[in-house]
């Protein structure tokens, strides 16, 4: 998703006349231009900022299934993806499954990395702050009693998550760590994850 | 994830004869006998349950991050993936990014309809109803005025999610409906989407 930058330092009119002064139009590969703009023209619109994101799975044999993620609705329209994309999901063999895809639970992990990921390089940028390289670890611990059915005192999900960043850039450790800590804080993902979401099930 | 059958239908007498007598080896591409000897395995030996999932998130330029899958370790031992697994993300073109790939929370639904899905076919085959199609849709509501820093009213991630299944088999509307329930109700992703989960974000 995208993260903003945080705004309050952004007015703060000697930073902001910092950052116009310093900042290149695309630093990471992002376009901060581009970001400042959308951020501005959704405080004029506020209605702008609701999104609608989609996907279809198809049960495919076993535990395999496919997803495929096409359109989505936001910034007063509809949208296309510039391709469909399309994900294999399964159980691997100890598992009782073919392996055809990483398992769901393992797909949470990348959502929970991509999201802080996207948020670390906007907010780099935002801050003026060019990154060579960052990686981000990130492991999830669960007890399967919980989904097999053998004890109701075990969750069915994960019991815990940690992200380790490993992250270089022109700023010192104080200040890539101030901008992972900004991303956790404005991360879609990480809210979700750590705040759960109403989520309802029907059958059509 | 594994999502085992109901173990107190399992257990009762009448209904584990029928199920000896009547369910194939193979049903839906579910191996029966496999998935009950597993968790007869795993209920003889409890430590078998506790599973680490594992991904690596690399930043690539923007907010397009790769995410590589490869190893896990669970039922005592480490285990490699058929292969590496690699999925991009990205932010489409209307939030700045360059659509190399879904955003994050697009992955997120991908894994909530991915994991309910291997659940009703377990299910399915656990209690002797064949599956011929099954599709679920899912699509997430989210107000991006709390990622872009322009609310601190609204949340940052989805306000709630919704998924609908069509479901076709040898089986009553009833008894469909009542796999995709029992699906939701030992689900890993729905669990840990609607109930949260504690996460740790660390700089090295």
């Amino acid at each position: 998703m995208l993260h903003g930058p945080d705004i309050r330092t952004r007015r703060d009119p000697d930073k902001e006349q910092v950052v116009t002064k310093t900042a290149p139009a695309i630093r990471n590969g992002v376009d901060t231009p581009n970001l400042f703009g959308t951020i501005d023209a959704v405080r004029d619109r506020r209605e702008l900022a609701k999104f609608q994101f989609r996907a279809t799975n198809r049960w495919v044999i076993g535990t395999h299934s496919r997803t495929t993620i096409e359109t989505f609705s936001g910034a007063g329209g509809e949208h296309v993806h510039a391709k469909e994309f399309a994900y294999d999901a399964d159980h691997p063999a100890v598992l009782v499954g073919a392996d055809q895809g990483p398992t769901p639970v393992e797909f949470l992990l990348h959502a929970l990395g991509a999201c802080l990921m996207a948020g670390v390089a906007n907010i780099a940028a935002a801050r003026g702050v060019t990154l060579s390289a960052v990686e981000a670890r990130i492991e999830g611990d669960i007890d399967l009693q919980g989904i097999l059915g053998l004890s109701d005192e075990v969750r069915n999900g994960y019991q815990r998550v940690r992200v380790t960043f490993d992250i270089d850039g022109d700023a010192s450790p104080e200040k890539l760590r101030e901008i992972v800590e900004q991303s956790r804080g404005r991360s879609a993902v990480f809210d979700v994850l750590t705040n759960g979401v109403d989520v309802v099930v029907d059958v059509a």
